[in-house]
């Protein structure tokens, strides 16, 4: 890549950018498309904009954004919203700290000094980002000085601005959890792997009697979890038909509107497409009513015959809950296991019930997996390039030959058919890692989603970071590392600055046109015109188009925390890409900020629960940038290369000093923070209908039922 | 050593245990002797033996070990001293099963091969062992088959039995904790850490409050701890100065009865060499008097002034005592820190004020200066022997000559100086373990005991059966696994053969010297009856000569636990080793039984905490072993020797189930087993004073008094 080809990049994905921003400014002011582009405001009952949308500047959303406040962030959008803000203010507070310093002093430096035999930063072609790079100061040179405290300084910023960070947002969990207003999961915690019920007793009373036992005071009643999947089925299915049921009346209401009044029919065969006509409405009705009674039998049955080993269990105290939930109960540990009740939005109802070492087998077997996919993920789209080379496909498929030998299409081919793999595959992957984590056995959304995130960086720093570096000679590496264990951050080190234009492109292309794509919501947008003119009849069908989800944590924080690794390991090898890291996290605090302010409704609340994980991640990059450094410090042949080993043993007990201190607070609920007077007496009722799955949530099945039906003994005895 | 002076080694042995053997069925019949060999039964008001000493047969001693239950030993010693039993049964149980196996087929499949180019067992010189070892194998030789066989069989024996063990432990522990009876350190925990005091707040209020708030049924009142190094310095003059006071009394009165009546007196000065002569009585009497005033101003003081930033917290329940000693209290976890309080009698008062980072930071540092210890251990003997080699003292210090040249001396001289210098190194070390483990803050006793019996565990393994094995070649040996680290197992596995009969006469020599010494406390005796006749003039002081301390298993544990890897790492190449160690934990087990009924008497109580740490280590050995198998199948060159690399892998999987499923249970107390109704309701005001150390609890300082210096507030207030 030449200098000139690389401005035209940057000039592209910065036109690109503007686009994008003009056409937000000048869409986002159209009534029609409030609900695209205010969608969490009007979830929370809030006009889309303050004042009438005559009034609204093109760019109000700037200032707007600049000027709101971190409880504005909690009010509309929660702690976890208000955390990943923090994430990125600190890794933007870190890249300025580093640049204000590291600009000024290493450019004059590198580019004052010439070197001949020089790993070049672009491969040989580029010479005017070489000058400006570590490759262009001769080896052994004293100046070499001024980048080894470079690399010092960019760590300490790293360790004072992530510290003050996790200082931060403890307090935030803290105040959150504080708060005066009833949050069910509070008040109640999630008991898993009970032993077997004596006979002659029933699950319920198994654990009344354990619970009551020890929490005599504040003990209110428990709730046996179900092995719900018919019931879900058959619940799945009724709320289908009921959908499809609205959708015909509305087409029939809209038919006779128009003078027609033909009732909606269709086929019921496969698809719609054979089968036996029938008129929707009549068909519809009959099976909701098929089904509502099916349902009713099928819900009895379930809480009567299909109790689990497992509990969720009531107090009347915030306090005794997370003491609970903190405390050892059996003696043996693998009985009786307590834990936090998460949000009953996110709790996956059907992971309660699996066992300790159930769990534990899952977990191994998940990493294992994601081990195996990390390592090898290259291999089978590698092998699928190489299959579907022209070449191949023609001597593997012959009848082909006539359709490859075009020339157009040939080059067409040629061009796509690996990068369409790729593509696949990469698409593919995150919704890999959100099955595998979830198949571990997590009870909770949100810890399932933080669980795929890791596992998405790793993959995402080993595939993209290293495999970009390295490359092609990975394989040829690879012997050299199995000879020498330790010389792999050599290996890096040495590729680094070969890639460095193309990262820095990679950035801007990032940032560029992925925040202007996200801003503008061009996408959402279409899909939701089309789907509201020619698919959606009913409301719900229209909220359904228009309802945005949340910020997506489980690719969004490995994307960044990728942006991070990649500008802390060149930020002093080439220390230009360190303004473009500014860059990235700038524009993407101010559009997520209108983002997360007007557009994502979050699907859960961990309390800020990411935070630990992503402050993990950033020490995790910093110890790969502190390796490669003294990797590449190895190669220049400075002789006071030694000094930096500290770097990485101090990285390591910042990391476990910052965990002894904060994590306890990030597993658990502080005591102290329990504590807290509440503004109302909490309806222990509603706190503990408000866990029923909705699919066993029936009017018909009145609360009592539901308590006698789970405790299989007659009323008086189990009534608490 | 040849097979001859093999068999003399093992028959001196052997005649030596059955002289003490002889000897203690002897002296332990005598009545004078009864505060010797049965201190525990004296103590504990029991009559020395059941019936009169005229009844008593010399060899009653072993059917009434044998015909002892667990709860005997309980009862007598203590649940900590049953997990020892466990501990000695379970690797007695694990030898005797894998000899039942090994030695009827592999001694035959081994003695019927022959090899010309074998791994001597005895360094070439004692062929009849040989002949029995797996040296004797052929490489490449299908025979290994049973060897290879053989080692998964000693691996699965060793986790059917300690799991069995651990199971077995967890009751017991459950079932001592669950004891009707009043233990004051169930109703207590201790909590350090406490952030600043708001002015105009005390310690005790601010502690008050903090609890109060948090548990207001069950709080019953605090104890803020102090710094009592001055007053602990009184109090120990003191008390010398009392007992020298009965001392001098009891030598006047005797004097007196003589018809003598000269009062005692002595000098003042350095040691009583020198000085001024005085009347012991008058001086004594008139020291205790200045001293116990100086005492109580010294304990007002402590109490009002010298408040520390811990203090111990009282409940009137187990069961709070047990949750909150689990759960985290404030959201910053380096502050009210809360866990278990250890009993009063082994709480380490001066160890409870050290700060979180405090611990942190000593601990490190203590793990690094015993790391240093362990791999350098050698070296400053290894120095001294070079040093007091005789040629080095002749030119060193040249006035030594004539000396020196003394033919008779020399030998002795040469014979025995690297020797004592090796015996005064390794006599000290357990005392400098103890020291550093007691540096690391950690507050209980019980807990410094199991710190220090770890190190010495890494300490013995490293340095004597390493050390040993590879002896002189250990530097050679370094060089090569400093190119191929994991060569080491191949280093030990070659030089193990050649060190057999030296660990079977090791073993043997442990076992019949040891446990003989140990029956007829022969030195104990001796310096008993000395003491009474030459020294002891008071009751006091006659208790403290025949008193005798606990089980030490500081050094018990980690000495058995050495035991436990030379035959674990030998059983399959050398399988006669077996039956030796199988005697060596028959007899300790019988020995000891006879000991913890009848002799020692323990110090504290931690309820089996030591089991977890035992068999951590058992798996330590066994992980050892089966590397050291896998080396030796490699030297062998068997092909199917990867077959064993499963083992290592399911060693680790099987200490991490355990650790998963038990160890939890061991860190805290279960809330359903501290749920449990007393026979009695506890004195509240019993267990707190309990808690008052001895230097701090005065009659004159009366309750009131002391809850109200410690509150430097008014009476009105602080009172609960």
């Amino acid at each position: 890549m030449d200098f000139s080809s690389f401005l035209t990049s940057l000039g592209t994905s910065f036109v690109i950018f503007t686009v994008f921003m003009l056409l937000f400014a000048w869409l986002s002011t159209r009534q029609g498309n409030a609900v695209v582009y205010y969608p969490n405001r009007i979830v929370k009952g809030l006009e889309p904009w303050e004042g009438g949308s005559k009034t609204r500047k093109p760019f109000a959303w700037i200032s707007e954004a600049l000027s709101s406040t971190e409880q504005d962030v909690i009010h509309m959008s929660g702690v976890d919203t208000a955390v990943y803000f923090v994430f990125l203010s600190t890794v933007l507070g870190i890249f300025v700290l580093s640049g204000v310093v590291l600009l000024p002093v290493l450019l004059p430096i590198a580019a004052t000094d010439g070197v001949k035999n020089a790993h070049s930063t672009s491969n040989g072609t580029f010479n005017d980002l070489d000058k400006l790079s570590m490759a262009n100061i001769q080896e052994r040179s004293p100046r070499l000085w001024a980048f080894l405290v470079a690399t010092y300084w960019v760590s300490v910023v790293t360790y004072f601005l992530s510290w003050k960070a996790y200082k931060h947002v403890s307090t935030l969990r803290a105040t959150a959890l504080k708060s005066d207003e009833v949050k069910p999961e509070q008040f109640a915690v999630l008991v898993r792997d009970l032993p077997d019920v004596a006979p002659g007793q029933s699950r319920k009373q198994q654990v009344d009697t354990y619970f009551k036992s020890i929490y005599s005071h504040t003990f209110y009643r428990s709730m046996v979890v179900t092995n719900n999947k018919e019931v879900d089925k058959i619940w799945g299915e009724l709320e289908g038909f009921k959908k499809k049921l609205l959708r015909a009346e509305a087409i029939y209401e809209e038919s006779e509107r128009k003078g027609q009044g033909t009732k909606p029919t269709h086929k019921t065969g496969f698809l719609g497409f054979c089968g036996k006509k029938v008129d929707s409405i009549e068909y519809y009705n009959e099976k909701i009513k098929e089904l509502t009674q099916k349902l009713e039998a099928e819900q009895k049955l379930t809480l009567r015959e299909k109790q689990q080993g497992s509990a969720l269990v009531f107090f009347t105290s915030k306090l005794t809950a997370a003491s609970a939930a903190q405390s050892l109960h059996a003696q043996m540990v693998d009985n009786w296991t307590v834990t936090e009740a998460p949000e009953p939005r996110q709790l996956i109802w059907s992971n309660l019930t699996i066992k300790f070492y159930g769990r534990i087998r899952r977990q191994y077997a998940v990493y294992f997996v994601v081990f195996l996919t990390i390592i090898f993920y290259l291999i089978p789209i590698t092998f699928i390039s190489a299959l579907t080379t022209l070449e191949n496909l023609r001597k593997v498929l012959p009848f082909l030959k006539p359709v490859v030998d075009v020339v157009a299409l040939k080059t067409v081919l040629e061009a796509y058919l690996p990068q369409l793999a790729l593509i696949i595959f990469l698409a593919l992957l995150p919704k890999l890692l959100l099955f595998l984590s979830k198949t571990e056995g997590i009870p909770s959304g949100s810890h399932v989603i933080r669980a795929a995130s890791g596992k998405y960086f790793y993959f995402i720093v080993f595939n993209v970071f290293i495999g970009v570096t390295i490359g092609g000679t990975l394989f040829s590496a690879l012997k050299t590392i199995e000879k020498k264990p330790n010389s792999i951050f050599e290996i890096l080190a040495k590729s680094l600055p070969g890639n460095a234009t193309f990262f820095i492109t990679f950035v801007a292309l990032k940032f560029f046109v992925g925040y202007g794509l996200e801003l503008s919501r061009i996408v959402p947008l279409i899909i939701y015109h089309v789907k509201r003119n020619y698919l959606c009849k009913t409301e719900a069908e229209l909220k359904e188009a228009w309802f945005p989800g949340d910020i997506s944590y489980a690719t969004r924080v490995p994307n960044d925390m990728l942006i991070v690794t990649i500008v802390l390991c060149y930020s002093v090898i080439a220390p230009v890409i360190i303004p473009f890291g500014v860059l990235y996290f700038a524009l993407g605090w101010l559009v997520l900020r209108n983002q997360a302010l007007k557009v994502y409704v979050p699907a859960y609340e961990s309390y800020g629960r990411m935070w630990p994980h992503m402050h993990t991640r950033i020490l995790g990059s910093l110890l790969l940038y502190q390796a490669t450094m003294l990797g590449y410090f190895g190669v220049s042949k400075f002789y006071y290369t030694p000094i930096l080993i500290p770097l990485p043993i101090l990285s390591l007990l910042f990391f476990f000093i910052c965990r002894k201190k904060f994590y306890g607070a990030f597993c658990h609920t502080a005591l102290e923070v329990a504590n807290q007077e509440l503004k109302e007496t909490p309806h222990m009722d509603q706190i503990f209908k408000s866990f029923i799955p909705p699919s066993l949530n029936s009017e018909k099945l009145e609360d009592e039922q539901f308590e006698d039906s789970l405790s299989q003994v007659s009323r008086s005895e189990s009534s608490v």
